[in-house]
């Protein structure tokens, strides 16, 4: 993997760091946000290269991470959302916290009404347990 | 194309209803926002064909709309902002206000502070003279 030095998420693609994993292949790792929009909030990241925007990231690379956003939404949906929302934030004046690309994947409760809420952190988990809960309701439904 | 009935985006697409365009190709129609989350909005969509969502949407016209949100994403950043969002909705529930897949490119001001608006139409165009100076800066960028 072409890593960069001292990239959060080059070292939890790399495995040096731990996460709670949705899903991986060769190419892509999805795993947990830790400051949820909502319970079940996802992130899909290269395991390939290191880069940090849109723009600077290759086609087959890009193609690779919308499968897996593609793959964790449909997760989501079998397992009983009502719909999700795809973001991927650029620059820090974009919102973007960690600068290696990434795509949020964030799922809506069924029958949900008002505004939707985008606050990283909205809605933390209430301990480990709820949070492992999630993660194995995605896995399972991927 | 492989056209909807009734379908907004379909008829945007096709030209039967008219947009302020940003950039058109053979695949997709880049197109500013009519509720701008902020000035220089824009949505990217398929000429090519319809679907709802992302995961019912085949991998070869994701990639075509990544591209294109690439190509628009650029431009922004050519154009002075510092830096930019991309997002797709999904299903009413995930506040997807019409159901033809487009991706969201929204650009965010060099060095804002504070958190990022996101709601639909929180920062719309004094007149259609302003809206058409933005369409202008970002065409001129691609």
């Amino acid at each position: 993997m072409d890593v960069a030095m001292d990239c959060l998420f080059c070292k939890i693609a790399k495995g040096d760091i731990p996460s709670v994993k949705i899903y991986e292949d060769e190419n892509i790792l999805a795993f947990l946000d830790i400051s949820p929009v909502e319970k079940g909030h996802t992130l899909v990241i290269s395991k390939r290269a290191h880069s940090e925007a849109l723009i600077d990231t290759p086609p087959d690379i890009l193609a690779e991470l919308l499968a897996g956003a593609k793959k964790v939404g449909e997760a989501m949906m079998k397992a009983g959302f009502g719909g999700f929302n795809v973001i991927q934030n650029n620059y820090r004046d974009g919102g973007q916290a960690v600068p290696h690309i990434h795509f949020h994947i964030i799922p809506r409760a069924k029958g949900r009404k008002g505004p939707l809420e985008w606050r990283s952190g909205a809605n933390p988990y209430r301990d480990d347990a709820e949070r492992d809960e999630f993660a194995a309701l995605l896995r399972k439904n991927i």
